[in-house]
């Protein structure tokens, strides 16, 4: 039968279950990407499962977040992720050589392989053809420890482009108009995967941007076919030999169809607070602006950067505007600095800061209380931006721009300019001097883990009881995304590695009082949220947090795929409502009763609390391995307890074949 | 009589006292600098005074410091400060444009010309001939009001340099060798002058460094003449009009008298954790290092940048070390990158920051606990850096190369290469449009000033009463910085307009309780010190937020120039000990009594305590002036109370004729 490019990779990697919508497959796991905010966390993990070295066939830590170093945390955590990279058999990725997704893509990406990063951008690699996943990060420890990853069977969503973009329109608007018409959700339990003949008109960092925003739409993952433009990509990179071309075959069906003309997109822009939040640059021009942003794995590419100059050259930014650029890796700094696009934007008054993610994530680069700023990157959820009451927008590079030249939101097809051409080199600059390649075995083994005063170990969590009552200490909406739960920026990010600090931080945009009523309830609490509970970034310490403070039981009317399945490994029960209008029967403070836990969710996909002495109904979407995995306190303690056994038996965990490790069946 | 460079400077200004050692005089100042972090408290200084323009030739409001970004607070101090600088007629420099002193120098800079700053690295300006001071805040406000400044008169120390640099030795090892000679007291009380034949294989940038540096030996200032390499610097930054030859006279003398024989210096470099600590490259060889620093305003030249990036050119940072380079400011950016310095240094692995001071005053970079940091900054007092028990070293750029090359302290003249040869464009990059020029008068007076949330208003503070009971709540030993005293790093400098929360972090290395036991005595108390009590950074915020927690009195072995001003100023009684072996008489919670202060102060500079019914016999070294000054609570409570007898008749403040401001006589 004639497969599209997902169901290639996707079949090319099955190890169990069926790959129907919505049954559990279990995939083999060829790269794994971790960054510094979420891999110290990884690597504690693998301390904690006692790994000698990984089975993948590449693993990479990067360190792009953390890295203002206002104290010794940051520079704490880099200096233990270079040595447990060195332990484990990572490749390590300097601070200083850039944002993860584009590196990974220039330097180790491979069509045809799978992925799985703690990053909700690690889908950015769909541009050449691999099936890429943000997942937690406890996924990642365990598929370097050999395990597959289990996942619900997404639906596979063609989205076939046509034409070809009009000058002044680029990448980022072909994302943002996704956005616009499907929203933040849109994409749940789906891999998106474009075709048409519109693709050859997109370089490999132009599919960059699209399937790196693909986690926006909540996208399981994005993929494009790896073509002659992704040749093209190899060929400029360095490496032409590990391109591999990987194309749907004839005829290939998909289980949505959409469409979109290039050629009719306009300049569009995602308004504060939401990426979902799209209307066309014209319907807002004239609003004042303060800051513009240039950089990120959102518009990562040397183009992204270059436009900005010539687009910029010769001319002044306003002179209210401060106009910040975080180059994404140190390569594309030295591509931009031969094409003369470095001085080219110094002259025009911009701030070049390091490379890195930066303010992407909140580290640097806030913007004052309600001032508009205007950012290429993918997210402007409430206080990302290291402001809680900020006003940032999303938006392309020559929107963005256009804003620094006038200080006014501007559609660029009003600058009164020609849209500039931007002339690549052929050859990109290739230096891979701060990426320092795995130790051998023998030498690795050698190797002590530097631990800083500020990286503790995990903390150690229970089974879940078979009998609870949880107060409800908190309800809220729709759409909470991981930011919410648990924010970044520079105040929270440094603590990372230490859970019991990091919890006093745990939905203070929210409720500031959360941290210390959950204190007064040891024996547990429930949280109750609406749609899309958990969405954006994959940061499981918006789990593992909050369960230390004793959060054991979580509804929702829906999830977010990544968010969900951070629960279930660390031993927090999602369960939706059977009724969704029970939503509203809830408030604060409520005590819910749960009784005989263990029968009800091992037979079905049932639970009735009690509420109030009445019966609340509710389902639950786990798998059988999911269910044991939850029953044991996570993933962790429950791999723990077969290490014991193994023990017992003379084996280990890791001496045991894959095959051993086998998958629940999915529930129907 | 024959002058030298500093006596026609300070004749050409003197508009009260007698210019002999240890007078009080006042100087006419032309020129004034502010940066952010203290700027945001000049400027609200200038509102509590009413004062409606600038009456300085030039008044320039730099934003260096506070780059980061990491909440709102510091883009709303840029905010409030660049329509301060519209409302009061100043120029504003926009984040981003670079280091306060080295633009200042480029852009500004007049040979002939005083200056007085709010950073006490206000000093480079030396480097080309001008008299310039690093001073409080508050001393800033008043001479924009048009007053002089008043200072005690300085010896002049002649430092005769003759001969040339070997290879591998620059600038900074010149400044290095007399911080080995002299400790970070040495130029205590003295305006440093060099002169001497070899001036002239010294730049005005070389200049900049050891005048910059004058300050971590407690020198009131240092000169330059303005002679031949000036002027070639005023063609080179395009103002070869504003140039005016500054020599000093055939045959004048100096105070004190100094040679350097420059053919003899080897590389030296600072230990842990004082400028003082000098020793030669060579007696440390061999140490591990973990982050190399190059930047900040003690080596901000092009070339201190481009000596690097040759050295490094080809080569590759060694795998430990985070090599970090902080560009002084735009202009010599593009310098940089337009010579292929930039590229030559990202190559090699840097990290390149935004322009501005960044790590040295701990804006990033922080090293980890007790790991080596060498750097081309001018200070490494404990803690400054951002890390706590940090392990900062100060260097030239030559050997912060060299050990960026091999992970280790290593003499350069040791790397087995020949001493690259710079070439210097003969005209620098001249880019001014991150320099906004003062409004016209009318426009400015309907500039309102843009206020964030975190910037409060000063509090009001008291008279010092006649009688006073003081509990000792700290005594500290020698050499407290005002780094120990007044913390910066991200933590704390947020907070700079802030006084009721600044004040939470006064002496909290020392002694994180002094905040919470000096609530406890709402009636006041007193701290005692060693020697050089308050040297280094100029913040008054080192002495505002500890009156706030109601400090009334210090008691010193000796005091730092600038700090002991600051005091003053703000209504603080600094006192010395007759006898400074009493020192070892009291220690904390003792109770001192004062009894007829006002009496004693104003009839002589003895003033006796009671300490355990025993008299404890105490010197003050401040004039008539500044006995009214502490008497009335501080300079701005007296100058509100004679703003308020000028209304009584008919006149302000900043109408009164500059001859009407009397100096008192100084002491004896």
């Amino acid at each position: 039968m004639a497969q599209n490019v997902a169901e290639k990779l996707i079949h090319s990697h099955l190890v169990s279950g069926t790959p129907e919508a919505s049954h559990e497959i279990g995939l083999s796991i060829d790269h794994t990407l971790t960054q510094d905010a979420t891999g110290t966390m990884v690597m504690l993990e693998l301390e904690a499962l006692g790994l000698d070295r990984v089975k993948t066939e590449l693993s990479v830590q990067y360190v792009d977040h953390n890295l203002l170093q206002t104290d010794e945390k940051n520079p704490e955590d880099h200096h233990f992720l270079q040595s447990a990279a060195e332990r484990y058999g990572l490749w390590f990725s300097k601070p200083g050589n850039g944002v993860s997704h584009p590196v990974h893509q220039a330097r180790f990406g491979r069509p045809g392989k799978t992925m799985i990063g703690s990053d909700s951008h690690t889908c950015a690699a769909g541009a050449i053809g691999m099936l890429a996943i943000g997942v937690g990060g406890l996924e990642i420890a365990m598929a370097m420890a050999g395990d597959p990853l289990y996942v619900q069977m997404p639906e596979i969503w063609g989205v076939e482009l046509t034409g070809k973009l009009p000058d002044w329109v680029s990448a980022k608007d072909v994302i943002l108009e996704m956005l616009r018409r499907h929203g933040v959700k849109g994409g749940s339990g789906r891999i998106i995967e474009y075709h048409g003949e519109g693709l050859k008109h997109l370089s490999a960092m132009d599919r960059h941007v699209i399937a790196n925003m693909g986690a926006e739409l909540g996208a399981t993952t994005s993929v494009f076919p790896a073509d002659e433009n992704v040749r093209e990509f190899f060929n400029a990179v360095g490496r032409p030999d590990e391109f591999t071309e990987l194309l749907a075959d004839e005829g290939a069906q998909y289980d949505i169809e959409e469409h979109i003309d290039l050629s009719t997109l306009e300049p569009l822009i995602a308004k504060p607070s939401s990426p979902g939040n799209v209307v066309p640059v014209r319907e807002v021009a004239g609003e004042e602006v303060f800051q513009v942003v240039v950089g990120s794995s959102a518009n990562p590419g040397l183009r992204d950067f270059a436009v900005v100059a010539e687009i910029l050259k010769g001319r002044q930014s306003h002179d209210q505007i401060s106009l910040d650029i975080n180059p994404t890796s140190r390569e594309i700094l030295m591509d931009l600095t031969q094409g003369g696009w470095t001085f080219d934007l110094i002259s025009a008054g911009a701030r070049i800061h390091q490379s890195g993610c930066m303010g992407c994530i909140g580290m640097g680069q806030a913007p004052a209380v309600g001032r508009n700023s205007l950012r290429t990157m993918p997210r402007n959820f409430p206080g990302r931006s290291g402001t809680d009451e900020d006003a940032v927008w999303l938006c392309s590079p020559e929107t963005a721009a256009a804003a620094a030249l006038t200080g006014k939101i501007t559609d660029p097809r009003d600058l009164e300019m020609d849209y500039p051409t931007v002339q690549l080199p052929g050859k990109y600059s290739v230096n891979t001097d701060m990426l320092i390649a795995p130790l051998e075995e023998s030498e690795a083994r050698e190797v002590e883990l530097v631990k800083g005063t500020n990286i503790k170990s995990l903390p150690e969590f229970d089974k879940l009881p078979d009998d609870i009552d949880v107060p409800v200490l908190l309800r809220v909406g729709d759409d909470i995304s991981t930011d919410e739960i648990m924010p970044a920026g520079s105040r929270v990010l440094p603590f990372r590695s230490n859970i019991p600090k990091i919890a006093e931080f745990v939905y203070i945009q929210v409720d500031d009082t959360y941290p210390t009523r959950a204190g007064d309830f040891p024996g547990g609490h429930a949280i109750v949220g609406g749609d899309n509970y958990g969405q954006g970034s994959s940061r499981e310490h918006a789990v593992i947090a909050p369960r230390h403070l004793g959060l054991r039981i979580v509804i929702a009317k829906s999830f977010a795929r990544i968010h969900w399945q951070n629960l279930a490994n660390f031993g927090v029960l999602p369960l939706e409502f059977a009724h969704p209008g029970d939503y509203d029967r809830i408030s604060h403070d409520d005590v819910l009763r749960f009784s005989g836990l263990r029968e009800a969710l091992r037979n079905g996909n049932s639970v009735t609390a009690e509420l109030d002495g009445e019966p609340l109904e509710l389902r639950h979407r786990l798998s059988d391995r999911q269910v044991e995995m939850v029953l044991a306190g996570g993933r962790i303690p429950q791999r723990a307890a077969q290490n014991t056994a193994d023990e017992t038996a003379g084996t280990t965990a890791s001496d045991r074949p894959r095959e051993e490790i086998k998958p629940a069946q999915p529930e129907g």
